[in-house]
């Protein structure tokens, strides 16, 4: 509420006259002057700064409205490279994306086997290959970890899957890499993707529920992320949602990732493997079950796969009962390998549960759709966050 | 992101000044610039302003710091009076307050057994009746209402209570008393009594949980109360939290308010009445059980009481873990005569389950506090409310 100085005040029209060029495509100087009501010499002078920096250019004339034509601009998209990573998949996966989250260069670390090495020291190698791949300046580093995360301090304060707590992963990478470094939590940074690159692009609230070996949300109101008193907004995973006698990692019973996630079914479906004919047909064990056997075998028609990916629907179409009822959302968009590989086993039951579970007016009203940035949408987040962050766009 | 006109920054800069006022009790001009970074002239502009429309008051001088001592200004709490209305409980219950939130006249009237005539016959009564004993200029009316309400356009939706939908409340009252007219859900008002003139006074983030005849919460982010996609953020009531065959009166079964509410717990105690010594020498019959019997019943150590407490402490607990696992936020404060009359019969039991089925991290940091307004709770919200839309006051 205090009155800001120059310096703040020409940095927001900055920002905000980038955001109008991002949005708007293609956007003339006089457009930009009408819609933002600074004069056409504010506009004039900071968009000079923006194409010196080489983050926009001018693309050519636009149709006159009786006199010159005005020049367009538009953002270059390949002027920053953006270096995204995600730690929260089988594989440390990272890649290098530009300003319109075109993916550049891809590049992974199978982290198989090596229980004794540091999954610290398998980051900086994968940043350590993906720099050498940047073909512009490089805008940052994002990561996407699994875990709770301070993503204002950039600390992880404890992530089961990579055995840290209170890492300071942040202040290790910038040290490291003299670079920006933004960490978020993946799913969180899975839901920024969706409304930053995604087929929900602007689109202000919604909640992106992403299932793989753990179970988490993130939740975007306002075109921002929702933090939470701590950053843990939409840590959904470890509500208890069932009385069956699973135990979670997290030292309770019952919770929604130890009875859905994909390590879940995969290990009820390895527990059954000899009363699956299809299955027996795929695999010559069920140690050789993996994710994609497993939704192969279900499109294959397999009735075990079948049942147990309606258990699984009917479990998330609890926690989107309790979304539906504490947030009032809209929409839910589902991300991961298995409820986006084998969505049509999983969203009916969903959707039947949802509905049975939550106050007609709110739950008929849910949209459940499926992400489709597929692998990519932590690295995506990622790199999302760091637009947040070094040039303010949402 | 557009530039604000004159007029708005005027507006603007007249709540902020009268925020600042509100906030720190006396204040002096030379100090509001200094908060505000605006200069003296319009400071002292706006305070002249303000003083005019006798919402703001000179009190005396303050401390000198080496010249002149400064006039120090006050909120003239008595200038406006606040009508505000509680369509929630047993009975209609309406309350005349000042811009801090005190009580100057209360009214009710009672619902019992006159099913025949239209409630909003019986809002017009509670209204014609407060009107005559505001004793300042009126600065609207608040109504704080049971069901699904479409605050912006001051719309009950859905009330099951009041048996309304789709009533236009807002525009019914503003149409017969030519006041400003604000109208939200009964949980709602709550909470954001509970962030204005409760004990949580500019708390940002919080939950109010309010238990009644129904049960429903207010969610207080930023010090907003946070309305979701149409309103209905915090209606928890109809989450389904147990496998129990109770009918709930939205159609499905076992949702939080039909097995929690204070209807709930009566129900079952009145089935059981036979069983307690304690009940059985307070009153004659079952039906004479009502909510502050119980309650009395419950402190002169009757143990089937206590169990049904504890009972429903569990069911609160399941709906807190969910509350907490999705936004991560930490105080919910407890509403309604059953949870503050017999807090310590259902709050331990509230924690235990709470911590039990969500994240240690973000369970253990929660505080279960129940509120300290009373019965007023949503009067005073209602009165906040008005606050918010008529003067900026957050």
């Amino acid at each position: 509420m205090i009155k800001a100085t120059q310096q703040q005040t020409k940095a927001h029209n900055r920002s905000l006259l980038l955001q109008l060029v991002y949005d708007r495509q293609q956007v003339s100087r006089a457009e930009l002057a009408r819609l933002t009501g600074l004069t056409r010499t504010t506009v004039s002078g900071l968009v000079a700064e923006l194409i010196q920096d080489e983050l926009v250019g001018e693309v050519g004339l636009g149709p006159s409205i009786g006199g010159k034509p005005p020049t367009l601009l538009q953002i270059v998209a390949d002027s920053r490279s953006l270096l995204g990573v995600d730690l929260a998949s089988h594989e440390f996966h990272g890649a290098v994306v530009n300003l319109r989250g075109q993916v550049q260069y891809r590049y992974s670390i199978p982290l198989k086997g090596d229980a004794e090495v540091d999954p610290l020291e398998r980051v900086y190698e994968l940043v350590d290959g993906l720099l050498p791949m940047c073909k512009s300046p490089i805008l940052g580093i994002g990561i996407g970890t699994p875990g709770l995360v301070n993503s204002e301090q950039g600390i992880v304060r404890y992530s089961v899957n990579l055995d840290w707590r209170n890492l300071p992963l942040g202040a290790n990478l910038k040290e490291r890499y003299h670079l920006p470094v933004c960490v978020a939590n993946d799913c969180q940074a899975a839901a920024l993707a969706e409304t930053t690159f995604g087929a929900n692009k602007n689109t202000p609230n919604l909640i992106v529920v992403k299932v793989g070996r753990g179970i988490g949300s993130g939740i975007v109101l306002n075109g921002r992320l929702y933090g939470g008193y701590d950053f843990c907004g939409g840590e959904i995973g470890h509500m208890v949602i069932s009385d069956e006698d699973v135990d979670c990692r997290c030292g309770h019973k019952g919770c929604l990732e130890a009875v859905a996630s994909s390590q879940a079914i995969l290990t009820r479906v390895q527990a059954a493997f000899s009363s699956s004919p299809v299955l027996s047909q795929m695999v010559h064990s069920p140690q050789e079950v993996d994710l994609q056997v497993l939704i192969n075998a279900y499109h294959a028609g397999d009735t075990l796969i079948l049942s147990e990916l309606k258990r699984i629907g009917m479990y998330l179409g609890i926690a989107f009962a309790n979304l539906v009822s504490v947030l009032n959302i809209h929409k839910i968009v589902l991300a991961g390998s298995l409820v986006v590989g084998a969505s049509d086993g999983i969203i009916p039951s969903a959707y039947e549960t949802m509905w049975n579970r939550s106050l007609d007016l709110l739950g008929k009203e849910m949209v459940l759709e499926t992400s489709r940035l597929g692998n990519d949408i932590v690295v995506l987040g990622a790199a999302a966050l760091l637009m947040q962050a070094e040039l303010g766009l949402v």
